[in-house]
């Protein structure tokens, strides 16, 4: 891990901590596992340090993370740290009354979820945003690339955002302030063998 | 993510379950972020499906892990899913009656973990192991690399086994069924931003 010594010190005219404390956005792309694992990692430590979390899941199937799901409601559930909201466009998004089919209008589902999280930047609902798979609908076509991009860079105050998916634009890249990819080197897939519990979900 | 299709059929006399349930032996490695975080998040979901969790840092600071293992903590003692049981080098095995001094003799320290390890290995203690930076004492030639991989190849029943850490070693890389490269494509300390609360720890 790096030692903390930064390889430059920029002429920006920040204090130290306020240069540490600048809020992040962060990209974890690439075509390797551990994009969304990771981010939910760094939904744990947001939960540590007593922060508001939302989870904006843009993805059909609620499979894939219900083991992080539960455990992030398990943990707001002891009061004992942060809190962790949990939104699904999967299930139609939990603050729409009258409710999206997303699997008739994925797109009208997407650009629903990514107007709530606009008014929640707007209004600092949260301290940490993790946007699964938020690349997809950019990709697609569903959300604009410009105005999302636009959104993150002028979001007020100290919130972070964490965005995954595959082929992150380039212009989110672009924005970012820490990307990483995640690079698959050897999957069992490969060798034929299919997901299991505990390991993909 | 993968649509759960494997590329191909192995002939290997195994049923789909009987292969898809194999135990898994998974390095996360590279230079970028995320490759902790995303072991952490296996923790989350081993958790969930009620397995017995095995943590072992293999680093002298234990600054970096205090979020997850918080959350990890709080999890367990709800008594609502599995366990994690968390040893760190850093401050003395917790297992070890008179504690080695790990800032004075850390071979020996990561000597000793490793020794644990084999034999909760051979006991089956866990399901799941998280391997926290394991690759260091492999590097610095503090275990033996040959050992290790023979002992994570021969083990016994279905304990999946996930190492973190930079420069893991070919053999090791040999070994594992899943590898995923974490790398940096762009990074804050690059900008002169130092870490900082609930991102890097």
């Amino acid at each position: 891990m790096p030692q903390g010594q930064p390889a430059v010190i920029p002429d920006d005219g920040l204090t130290t901590r306020a240069r540490r404390d600048r809020p992040l956005l962060i990209v974890h792309t690439g075509d390797g596992k551990g994009k969304s694992t990771a981010a939910f990692g760094l939904a744990l430590r947001g939960w540590a340090q007593g922060w508001p979390v939302g989870v904006f899941q843009f993805v059909k199937s609620a499979k894939w993370r219900i083991g992080e799901e539960r455990a992030l409601r398990t943990l707001t559930a002891t009061g004992e740290g942060g809190t962790v909201a949990w939104h699904k466009m999967g299930e139609g998004w939990s603050w729409v009354q009258r409710r999206i089919d997303p699997d008739a209008q994925p797109a009208d589902a997407a650009r629903e979820g990514w107007e709530q999280i606009r008014r929640d930047l707007a209004a600092q609902t949260y301290r940490l945003y993790v946007l699964d798979e938020l690349t997809y609908p950019l990709k697609w076509g569903w959300l604009d690339v410009a105005e999302v991009v636009e959104t993150l860079l002028t979001r007020p105050g100290r919130q972070h955002v964490v965005i995954t998916g595959r082929a992150a634009p380039p212009q989110l890249l672009d924005a970012a302030d820490l990307v990483t990819e995640m690079t698959k080197v050897k999957h069992p897939m490969d060798a034929g063998q299919k997901g299991q519990r505990g390991i993909e979900w």
